[in-house]
């Protein structure tokens, strides 16, 4: 059912894309800290990668949140004007690396629901986020692919990489419940057919996720109510802030600077 | 004997007290690191008494700076507004901190270093240096007191402490020379009676370290050609710009923020 999108909470709308963009963006910018010290060269420039289809899809996310919003921001503007409270990434995508495995673990993760997620996209109600579904699915979809591959070559490995994915999994699992507690923008995105309801992104991710652990040799963690939520709405772990301080600091020390 | 300061090329006045607030500055930045992270709930305050005095030294060394240069800029804008190649701090100083023993070791060496300057400053042709110089060198005292009574501690303790501190020791070592490498500016001082010459300051310190080291049970490297210079001169290693990029976000994304 295709509404007219001007019929949606444009405010909404705006928060919804910005947390699309900015969990690429922060999960980008983790992924590109490995640049230069990847465990093996292969590894270190597959993640170079990962970090730069990233940041692409960030453009098209954020771009479109500056055009809904109309208040004349850009891409780059958000990106790297706005303070952690104005981000809307799930907590998830924002805690520190790790070592390897825990890097690949938590990439595995967030790629299952990114991966189901835009596959949902792609039939969204507004087209202009189909279209960037479609475009960063033919990528994310082969993020997933080489994460849970991993996961499966690490945990099905040897004793000692699979006691550390092991650990690295139990360590993020208490984050995952969050891309999947639906507010009223998440309601009002579904309700308008622009994103699919949470909890059938939560069950494909469910399925998808078992099989790869079980593979893996991996145990699934039970559900649990203790999430970590908040990072959709602006609250953060103070992890975030060291990112921003990093990552803002040419355009907040140049203000306009660009390449 | 006594120079009138207006003989002193006021550039070179400039970039030295630099020098003394961008040690202070960037060391006390990476002693507040500790906070809350010290490995004893005494050694933590420790740090942190360090750190909060290493910044009031800052204070005052840039304010005086800001003043010299006559346009305008306080010490909060000289700490908070140049870029790392803007800041004058030997390389020492803003190493990572490593473990604790290496954190203690590098602050040793440069305590030293800090300890004989200030006392030679206390008698600067320069009244206003002279008075920073001796309001400063009381904490330092005690700051020197407190490092090398831990180094001869951890050196003199259990072959795991020996072996950390041993190894701290040389990978500090070949950023010491820095100290002691005079150029245009220090002479400029020295022979404004402003401050010592640096040889003299470089003697003493190898006493007082040689002899803190011996009773540390400790090998003191030999003096090398191949120092590591540069940071004087605004030349930095990597880690700087992760230093200011942390430090200076408050005021890099709120211009002009006040307590």
């Amino acid at each position: 059912m295709a509404l007219d999108a001007t019929q949606v909470d444009q405010k909404a709308l705006f928060d919804w894309l910005c947390r699309m963009g900015d969990n690429a963006l922060i999960l980008g910018h983790r992924t590109s800290e490995w640049c230069g010290h990847g465990p093996v060269l292969e590894e270190d420039i597959a993640l170079a990668n990962t970090a730069l289809d990233l940041i692409g899809h960030t453009q098209m996310w954020l771009g479109l949140a500056g055009e809904v919003e109309g208040a004349g921001r850009t891409a780059d503007n958000l990106a790297y004007l706005r303070d952690a409270m104005q981000f809307r990434n799930v907590k998830l995508v924002e805690l520190p690396n790790g070592d390897i495995g825990q890097t690949i673990m938590r990439e595995f993760l967030f790629d299952a629901f990114h991966f189901e997620m835009l596959t949902a996209l792609v039939a969204s109600a507004d087209a202009r986020v189909a279209e960037i579904a479609a475009k960063a699915l033919k990528e994310v979809a082969y993020q997933f692919d080489r994460s849970s591959d991993l996961v499966v070559r690490l945990g099905d490995g040897t004793a000692e990489s699979h006691d550390r994915m092991q650990a690295a999994l139990e360590h993020f699992w208490p984050y995952t419940g969050e891309m999947f507690v639906a507010d009223a923008v998440d309601e009002a995105m579904a309700q308008a057919g622009i994103a699919p309801a949470l909890s059938e992104i939560e069950s494909r991710w469910d399925t998808l996720v078992s099989e790869t652990l079980a593979e893996a040799t991996l145990v699934c963690p039970e559900r649990r109510a203790d999430v970590h939520t908040g990072g959709k709405q602006g609250r953060h772990t103070e992890h975030l802030g060291y990112i921003l301080a990093e990552m803002q600091f040419l355009q907040r020390a140049y203000p306009g600077a660009e390449w």
